[in-house]
C-alpha cells in the first residue's frame, strides 16, 4: 500500500516517525508498505518507489529531505499525481469550513483513496457527507486520532461492544481546560493565571479561545454523535459553556464539598458542554491534561477509559488506524 | 449456528436473558442463531431445533424448563450428542484442576466446537495447551468474560492497538478486595468489619479466601500475562500478598499522605499481587466493586479502563465474544 502523507507540522512528523519504529510491523502486515508522498505547505516530495522513512524522521520541515526533488504544487497535486492508496491528512483543524482539511479528504475518497485522519475540521462540517462518499467508493474514512487522541473509542465501540447499546457518552474531551482546571483546584490560582500557565507550557495557544470556550469540545460532540450515535449534527447543535467565568471561589466550594469543576461533554437526548461538578472519587474526575470518557452501554453498564487526549501519545490511533486499512 | 450453554448459575442465566434480549441483533449476524442446549448439574435440555430463549430467561434451573425432556446425563454427553457449533462454558471456577470446565472445554474444542468461557479455571491450568488445540482445529477459544468483568481488555489489545506494544499491564481486578478497602478507606472499618458487610451484601463469600488472599487477582495474572504478553505461566510463578493482615491504623497514615492502600496486580518482567499504596488522584484509584485496568503502551502512553469486573455485567462479554464467534 503506497501511503501520502498531508501535514508536516507536529502530528504529521511524529506518525512518521512512529512508522519509521513499526515498519517491520506495517512491512509484516502489507510487504509492499510504503510513503510515497509528504506534503506541507512548501509543496510537496513524491517517489513512486518509497520516500526513506529514516531520513524523514529526522527533518522538521520537508524543504530539509534532501535526495528528491520538492515539487511546488499542492497536496492536490500530490494526490492526482500517483498510484496512492492511503492519505494520511494531518493539516491543522478549521472548524469553520473545514479547510484545507475538507478539500484534501473529499478529493481522496471521490478518487478511491482510504483515508486516515487526525483532523476534526472535515468532520464536524461534512461528517454524513463525506462517510457517504467512502462508502460509495469502498473505501475506508478513519478518524480515531480526532476525539480524545491515544484512547481508541470509536474502534472499542465498533469492534469490542458489538453487542452493546450506548445509552450515553460523556467526559472530559480537551486537556488544556482541564489542565487549566486542576491547577485552579490544586493551586488555588485564578483562570487567568493558569491559563497564562498552561500558554508558557504550551498547552495551550497563544489564542485560547476555542479550548477555552469550549468549542474544540463541542467539536467532539460532534463526531462523537455522528460517529457513534448515528445522528447528523453540525457545531450549532452543541449546547456550549467555556470555562472562562470560574472564578477560584467556585473552584474552593466545590472542593470543600468533595467536589471538582470539570468541563464534561455530554450525549445523550442532549448534546451540551459546560462545566460540571464531579465528584472528586469519580472515575471521570482526572486531572492534569488528560482526557477521559464514559459510556453508558447497555449490558456492560458504565466503561470508562482514561488516556492522552493530545500530543504525541496520538499517532497510536493514527498508526492503528493506518493498519486496520492495510488489513 | 447452535449454542450449547454449560453451568445455569448466575452467569449462565443472565447470559440467556441477554441472548433473548438481543435476539433481532443476534439473527441479523447469523440467521440459523439457536440454543440447542442448556446443562447443570441436575442434567441437559436438549432441542436440535432450538429452546425457547424467553422460556429459559425466567427460570432459574432447567428442572423449571416445561415442555422439554430434561436428559439425565452430563455435559459431555450434550457436547457429543448434536451438531453443537459453540460451547458457552459458565461453570463456576475452580484454580485446583479447572474443572469439570478443563474437560468441558477440551472435548469442545477436540470436537471442533468453538468456546465462550466466563470460567477462569481451566485458562490459569491450562492456558497454552487450550489456545493450542483451539488453533490446531481451526475453532475460537473466547474468554473476554475472565478479568474484568463488563472490561473489554483482550479485545481492545487484539482488535483496536495492534501497532502498539505493552509494556506493563497492572490494576484493581478483584472487586470484592477493593470494596473492603474501601469500606476500610472511608468508614474507618477493620477488615474483619468490612469483611463480614460485603459477606451479608453478597459481594463476598462465605469462604472468602480466594479474595481476599489475592489468588483470584493472580489467577487474572497469569491469564492477562500469557494471553497478552506471551507469557506461559502458572498460578505459582505470581508473587501474591493478600489483604488481611491490612489495619486502619495502615489506611489511616496512607489516607493522611494522600493515598489509598489497594490490592494491585502487576505484570512487566515480574508478575506480583499485593497491596500497594494508590495516590487518591491517579486513575486507577478507584473505589467500591469497580475494577481498573491500566496499561503502559510504546506509543499509546497510559490507557486506563474502569468498569463492572463482576455481576450482570459481565454478559457484555460474553455476548460480544459471542458475536465474534459468529461473524
Amino acid at each position: 500500500m503506497k501511503l501520502a502523507i498531508v501535514g508536516f507540522g507536529y502530528i504529521g512528523r511524529s506518525y512518521v516517525r512512529a512508522l519509521n519504529r513499526k515498519l517491520d510491523l506495517l512491512r509484516s502486515i502489507d510487504d509492499g508498505f510504503k510513503v510515497v508522498g509528504v506534503a506541507d505547505i512548501e509543496g510537496y516530495l513524491y517517489n513512486a518507489d518509497g520516500l526513506d522513512l529514516g531520513r524523514l524522521s529526522v527533518i522538521t520541515k520537508i524543504t530539509e529531505y534532501r535526495g528528491e526533488k520538492l515539487y511546488g504544487g499542492s497536496a492536490i497535486e500530490l494526490l492526482e499525481k500517483g498510484e496512492i492508496d492511503l492519505l494520511v491528512e494531518a493539516t491543522p483543524t478549521n472548524v469553520k469550513d473545514g479547510e484545507p482539511g475538507l478539500t484534501h479528504i473529499v478529493k481522496a475518497l471521490t478518487r478511491g483513496i482510504h483515508v486516515v485522519t487526525s483532523n476534526k475540521g472535515p468532520l464536524v462540517v461534512a461528517f454524513r457527507r463525506l462517510m457517504e462518499l467512502a462508502k460509495a467508493k469502498g473505501v475506508k474514512l478513519k478518524y480515531e486520532a480526532t476525539v480524545a487522541g491515544a484512547i481508541p473509542i470509536f474502534s472499542l465501540v465498533e469492534k469490542c461492544l458489538r453487542g452493546d447499546k450506548i445509552k450515553r457518552i460523556y467526559g472530559i474531551l480537551n486537556g488544556t481546560t482541564n489542565y487549566i482546571l486542576t491547577r485552579m483546584h490544586f493551586e488555588g490560582v485564578s483562570f487567568q493565571q493558569a491559563l497564562k500557565e498552561a500558554q508558557e507550557r504550551g498547552i495551550a495557544e497563544r489564542d485560547p479561545t476555542l479550548d477555552v470556550e469550549g468549542v474544540d469540545a463541542a467539536c467532539k460532540v460532534v463526531i462523537l454523535a455522528n460517529s457513534l450515535m448515528g445522528k447528523d449534527l453540525k457545531l450549532n447543535d452543541v449546547n456550549v459553556t467555556g470555562i472562562t467565568k470560574i472564578t477560584p471561589e467556585a473552584i474552593t466550594l466545590a472542593k470543600r464539598a468533595g467536589y471538582a469543576i470539570k468541563l464534561i461533554a455530554s450525549i445523550d437526548d442532549r448534546r451540551t458542554v459546560a462545566p460540571k461538578l464531579v465528584p472528586l472519587n469519580h472515575p471521570l474526575c482526572v486531572h492534569g491534561t488528560l482526557n477521559a470518557v464514559r459510556f453508558e452501554m447497555d449490558l456492560a453498564g458504565e466503561l470508562t477509559l482514561i488516556g492522552r487526549g493530545a500530543g504525541e501519545e496520538t499517532v497510536s490511533a493514527m498508526l492503528n488506524d493506518t493498519i486496520d486499512v492495510l488489513t
